[in-house]
């Protein structure tokens, strides 16, 4: 169970690829709570240990598969330092950004077999406990209402990428990440730190959230 | 290739299930576009005339096949009748009651296969062409940039679909429709009515849509 049939050496960029390949195909198959370390290895023919030393933990190893550039860290870096009445620009550039970038392929291409297979776990896990974990905090201490505020986040990116990477359905599909900031922005902003969010006044009529007030 | 090998009546309400089964995974194994009238007849074992008679159109067939309830024209003449000021609530009415429902099983695992198979254009021309298309002519008409504005919505109701119905994300999990139409809503209306949407102004600070003017 350890070592390679091919004798691979440890440590070789060979057996760091194996290795993404098998966690991939894992995760894909059974989803991120039940693709153990140990199995992920196993399928690969190494020993568990030498997963932890390249990839640190099983979290580390997702983010790593499902393809967010070389530093994951810093695109969660780039949310957490970006000024609150700032974050819906800042996520717009930053996530569509890399969705646009050669590297978006593979986010893509994750996003599809997620929804594929029925990993909802794997996507769901993703979006919650990586990318949007730091901003719930932040906008839950701040304002409050953080689950609520980054779910809606999370419906109109996951929309976005639905619409301009898998349907790709015009203009959306060819807008500038400048216009896309301009048309969605203010959408994402109102979701993050928008006032009229956490009362469920079901007015009829009036849509601006500062007079959506009175009475049924 | 007409009339049935165990001698169905052709008229029976078990022909037309046949058709719809026949017709359900043509659709899913070859998109829109390459399911002909002429295939899903044959895989029914049925005239492609006896389609056109009970179905209509092979449009009529797909709109049948991806689970929109009993008389799917109302509910895109709900969203035809709907004041322009008041479309975003009603969408979200209409269509995330439609979800809510037993018949939005259906659509769901509609959506789930259309994107696991790689049939966008499935989804694509049911959401541009039978779903949206005339709140994009009104739109248009009425106010300008009905593409780019209804592109935008789909992407709203896509993601809103995702979080809610396939990740199952919550609080937007079991938000009642009365606060999505609070929290949702504003968003949605924006996306239609707007006035900031054409003007692709990157005012780097600004994100109210109404003062985002000044330039960068």
């Amino acid at each position: 169970m350890s070592g390679g049939r091919t004798g691979r050496r440890p440590g070789s960029s060979d057996t760091r690829s194996v290795i993404l390949a098998a966690a991939r195909s894992r995760f894909a198959e059974v989803g991120f709570d039940k693709a153990s370390i140990r199995s992920i290895a196993a399928a690969a023919g190494v020993d568990s240990a030498l997963v932890h030393h390249y990839f640190g933990t099983k979290h580390d190893l997702f983010v790593e598969v499902v393809a967010l550039p070389g530093d994951p860290a810093m695109v969660v870096r780039t949310l957490g330092d970006a000024p609150l009445d700032r974050l819906g620009e800042v996520l717009i550039r930053t996530i569509v950004g890399l969705w646009d970038s050669p590297i978006g392929m593979g986010a893509v291409a994750a996003f599809r077999s997620a929804v594929a297979g029925g990993d909802e776990s794997l996507l769901r896990t993703f979006l919650t406990d990586v990318v949007l974990k730091d901003v719930r905090v932040r906008v839950d201490e701040e304002i409050g209402d953080g689950a609520k505020r980054t779910a809606l986040v999370a419906s109109q990116m996951a929309g976005l990428l639905v619409v301009r990477k898998l349907l790709q359905i015009e203009p959306v599909a060819s807008m500038s990440i400048d216009e896309l900031v301009a048309d969605v922005g203010p959408n994402l902003q109102r979701y993050l730190t928008g006032s009229g969010l956490d009362t469920p006044a079901p007015a009829p009529r009036a849509f601006d959230h500062r007079d959506a007030r009175g009475g049924a």
